[in-house]
């Protein structure tokens, strides 16, 4: 079977997973946790493998680094199935429960999206919290990780299908897609697949959301910004800024963009090109901010449009924060961006106009996170504006249904006027 | 400017529309209805100008009859716009709001989701339903209207519009597109529009849903089922059937399959042939179904992947519930479907594992409407799984963002341990 047939026939199981209680959706992840821990050593092999492919194909250290799967990343993602586990069933929640007339009830439930395909980076980490992310959400799942943790995606995918089945997840909700030519079947699968979810460098994410008709959520870019207004407090940013770009800086919630309002830009430049300075952060500016420092290259023009993921950082000084606002909006990508003011109102002004997933004021962009905002679990962030936005944890993965119950009743009656409804939410 | 570059303007825009009261977007609303009631006889005019076109052009009667915008028209559409001003706010309701740490406070807040595109067919009461539900949801709108109606879209476009910015809503949030062109301009606008909403047959919405990158909400497909369970109280399961499919043919919620249990088509299938042959409909069945009534022509291999928007339905019997619900499930639209039985457990079972947004016991699938759900206001109905599913009210119009407040907060203290999140829903 193709994974495009495969994916057919798990469509067709998907209710089956959508009806399976959370005491058995939990025990999955209970005996995923212990059969990681139970074959540790095969998984660790299994990494070593892929660790040493990667040391003779000379990968860059930053890659190498999160490809390794050790006795610390094995505590790590079994601390967070423990995690999951403790989180409420997201499923079978009613939503709303409103009789519409006597004898007629609506219930609005939650339930599994159905059937998910996740597209994942080079961290072998990501096929545990992803694969357990959909079993709590009883959501099917078609796994593809990166390429050079292949050896360790083997293994890790054998030793949680089993683990999951084992404990009554139907089998054959849980798959595997391992080559590019997979990937290809995903993307034409619109009838059997309900939702993508690719996470990755910005050229492929924009790939995939290019070439399918199937739902994406996700991002492709990560440009936010941060606007310091003529209220700031100076030392609270430039400590924003500097952790807003070194904190992580290939992270997708890095500021990329600093705009300084130019009242302002006199005390603050100086100071912060400093602190940049020291912590390794290359400055590109604008002439207004080249000539308040000299810790400064000049910006080229396409400074402002660019995700750096590296420690460079663009900076300009606008006239007022509505500049700051409206370049945001036709230029940022919508995910995070913030404003570092004393003022209520500036803030207020800035949190409403600025359209992005994540608004913020006096703190770092790099706070856009799942965990970060209270979620236990994140399976990535969107910026579209459709189902879930910003970090996306397990609410993100279910949707609901209208269920209605009644004895008899049809549309005739009230056409007819023979009957009322009378709406009343129980 | 293009009908594109004008969408760029009004992505821009907005932020702007987004940030109105509910009291100035009510009072565009209140506009809206006095300005259609003191401008009529344009209206009314204009609306005559498209049918005596559609006269001389031999238009069929049904499209006619929508085509119409009289007296009684204009005030359902006003009682419309009376409906939707008494209804909540549906922006500025806060979702979340969590202190994650001291001083850094998490507020998840409903926004509109930006720029929506909307194209209807060819009756002119949904170029007043769609503007007036956009403006409520602060949602800036290109409407696109079938051209039977090209005068009176026309003039309602011009009424609504003008009342709209007069009373305060920002110029420019509201587009008229008017070609063919002006639907291809749109396909390609997803840099500017966040949501396509196509609403007529299904090969124009398929259309859609296969052209474009910009999400889409709406449905292609109706295909509704109801079965008949061995349980099933027969004089419910005739009066049901007959509602769900002659109360209106051409609705997408009709029912245009039929599955009866073995058990029970011995007695049931004549008396609902008897009902269905009273009531005008053509009953097309299966062998097994012919053998039982006189009244019954034979069903060609595609009549149960039929969707006929006509009196015309499609019977068979099944040995079991599960066939029925793996049917469904493999060649149903996921729309509405329905079970008639009087056993608790057998309705509950085809409830959960039968995929569709909205899923009945013992009721007509004509209930799937907004109205009758008592959203009181409906933009359409969704068979998507992400955003809204099923019939889309004024919720299913806006999204949410993430508002973070903090005093200076970064990254940094939390990665080093120096603070800890505590996660306190407020």
């Amino acid at each position: 079977m193709t994974l495009g047939q495969k994916a057919v026939e798990m469509k067709a199981l998907s209710p089956m997973l959508a009806a399976t209680s959370v005491e058995t959706r939990n025990a999955a992840l209970r005996a995923i946790a212990d059969a990681l821990q139970a074959n540790k050593q095969v998984i660790f092999e299994a990494n070593e493998k892929d660790l040493n492919l990667a040391d003779i194909k000379g990968v860059a250290d930053q890659i190498v680094k999160r490809l390794k799967f050790g006795e610390e990343k094995l505590a790590d993602v079994i601390s967070g199935i423990e995690s999951l586990i403790e989180l409420p069933d997201p499923l079978n929640r009613t939503l709303i429960r409103r009789e519409l007339d006597e004898g007629l009830v609506l219930n609005q439930v939650t339930c599994p999206i159905g059937v998910i395909g996740v597209i994942f980076e080079s961290r072998p980490d990501a096929m545990v919290q992803v694969s357990t992310l959909c079993i709590k959400s009883g959501n099917c799942a078609i796994l593809k990780g990166g390429s050079e943790a292949e050896f360790t995606n083997a293994a890790l995918f054998k030793v949680i299908s089993e683990a999951a089945y084992s404990a009554g997840i139907p089998e054959g909700t849980l798959l595997q897609a391992v080559t590019h030519a997979d990937i290809e079947e995903l993307l034409w699968a619109d009838q059997s697949i309900d939702l993508l979810i690719p996470r990755g460098s910005n050229t492929f994410v924009k790939y995939i959301m290019d070439n399918t008709n199937i739902p994406v959520m996700g991002h492709a870019d990560g440009k936010c910004s941060t606007y310091v207004d003529k209220d700031a407090d100076l030392e609270k940013a430039v400590r924003i800024l500097v952790d807003a770009k070194v904190q992580y800086p290939a992270a997708c919630n890095a500021t990329e963009n600093i705009f300084i309002h130019s009242d302002i830009a006199g005390k603050l430049v100086p100071e912060m090109a400093r602190a940049m300075k020291e912590n390794g952060v290359q400055l590109r500016g604008t002439p207004e901010i080249m000539a308040l420092t000299e810790d400064c290259v000049e910006a080229e023009e396409e400074a402002f449009d660019t995700e750096y993921l590296d420690l460079i950082v663009s900076a300009t000084t606008v006239e007022n924060m509505d500049e700051a606002i409206d370049f945001i909006n036709r230029h940022g990508s919508h995910h995070t961006d913030a404003i570092i003011t004393e003022n209520d109102q500036a803030a207020e002004k800035f949190m409403q106009l600025v359209d992005s997933a994540g608004v913020y004021r006096n703190c770092s962009t790099r706070f856009a996170d799942g965990y970060r905002y209270g979620f236990g679990a994140e399976v990535g962030i969107s910026t579209g504006k459709l189902h879930a936005r910003g970090p996306v944890g397990l609410d993100g993965l279910v949707t609901y249904k209208y269920k209605l119950y009644g004895d008899g009743h049809i549309v005739g009656d009230y056409a007819a006027g023979r009957r009322q409804f009378h709406f009343k939410d129980l």
